[in-house]
């Protein structure tokens, strides 16, 4: 991949999870390394032990004047919905999950994307983390 | 990203959300900057103090031959379907959200774009806000 | 975006949203302008007025031989599943949607994308339109 | 388009659909053009004729060894789930559609993409089809 | 496609499928070839043999550190939510699915990306594979 300038960017994909129970934040708010962090959320699910209620997860992030602003991203229930599809709902840090409604735990997963400058790759040698 | 002249537009993600009540319209019109908007609508969900009834969510937005239409976005339920995903269904400035059938609320989120030449990038500033 | 030969396509995205009742049909066939027109499909619903019954939706188009060939795009019912993310379902003119069940009404929305030349963006111009 | 040689591919999209019945398969496997078939799958709906029954879809394809494997694609039934958004399931031909579990009918429906060479285009001449 | 050294990876997609039941891992973890793999989640499914209780599925993966993590995918039982889409859920190998509950068996389908070199296309060859 070197000698290529046209590509600035290499994002690399990681799985992102969470569990959000009542009165439990969770952050998502990368160290700051020199690259660009970003969550693709794919999906929003309840457990076994998710009491029959209405869920509801709210984001917390920031709007375009760098204001914080609060977002409903699902709303589920056992016997009704157990999972949703997020569609690839992107997040950019800082951002904060928390459970506006429901008592947990709501799991919420997708993909932790770092992208970086083709000349920093740290594909291979990433790559060869043994199992 | 400076001197990267072929990629002339960069979007921005930020974090959006409304929420919407009977007899109350939310705007989607930024004001006029040099830059682009656009919506990408990602979730609607009700919440725990949504009625159970049918709502349904009606955006107003331009045709092709720049006239006000209307289309439904989605109809939601609580007792059958507290959440949909909306899929990145594209939204361009000036629009306008409201509920045509039910007294909400009904949450809608999803990411507010910002496209902008490279050279205006605001990107390393705001990702230094704290949180 | 003057002087980009690079990007011979600028798609502009447009509101689109059809109402489908028994015995009525949608054409999407727009007049021969020099665009190339495209609808992105995203979302069907029922309303508070659409009897409890399964209805689905039909779309008719063109198959890869130029023949005419129908698909069911979605079905719904009020009281089981009140919408559908149609997950941006392209359609391509001429197309026709229609009830092949169910007596209606049912919304479709999405976005209408028109594609032109670098040199023929109306893009500007669109936007002052004023609300 | 012409003079265009940067971009090789130009993918044409086409309307899909097909029913599945029990002991019917639908065989996706176009003729040996020159161009490239793919098929992006957006839905899966049952119609009213279908019985209330779990109905399962089952494809056929190849994996990366060029070996025959199957997997389920949906599960459908009637009073329940009516309709699911595939989401842009790639298939590349040969492909065999079934039914492994109910009777049907269920609908399956999406794009068919032909990737051709840009000097292949048959585009203009296709869209003068017509209704 | 030869002479063309400005698409550096053309990704081939392959079908990709497998079933989970209790205790029964599935493994996605393709030999070291000189390709890069990768999974696109699209579907997840019951059959008519689950049992009706809520099932949650669980993928392990790597977070950015390259530590082990395990995150819930989908939660589906077949008398509320028989199909979930996964809407393209990447997946980049080493990952572990499993049932963290219920019985089985679950269905899991999406396809296998395998991104080569321009010049290593095993395209037209594979093509040639008789149905």
């Amino acid at each position: 991949m070197n000698g290529l300038d046209e590509e600035p960017m290499a994002p690399q994909t990681f799985l992102y999870g969470c569990v959000l129970e009542a009165g439990k934040e969770v952050v998502f708010n990368p160290e700051d390394d020199e690259f660009e962090h970003q969550l693709d959320l794919r999906m929003a699910c309840v457990d076994p032990s998710t009491k029959d209620e209405l869920h509801m997860v709210e984001v917390e992030g920031q709007d375009t004047e760098g204001q914080k602003i609060k977002a409903a991203l699902v709303s589920l229930k056992p016997s009704t919905l157990p999972s949703v599809c997020l569609g690839g709902f992107t997040i950019t840090p800082p951002a904060v999950f928390r459970l506006k409604a429901g008592s947990g735990p709501i799991h919420i997963s997708g993909q932790h994307l770092v992208m970086m400058e083709a000349d920093q790759s740290f594909d291979e040698d990433d790559d060869d983390d043994d199992e």
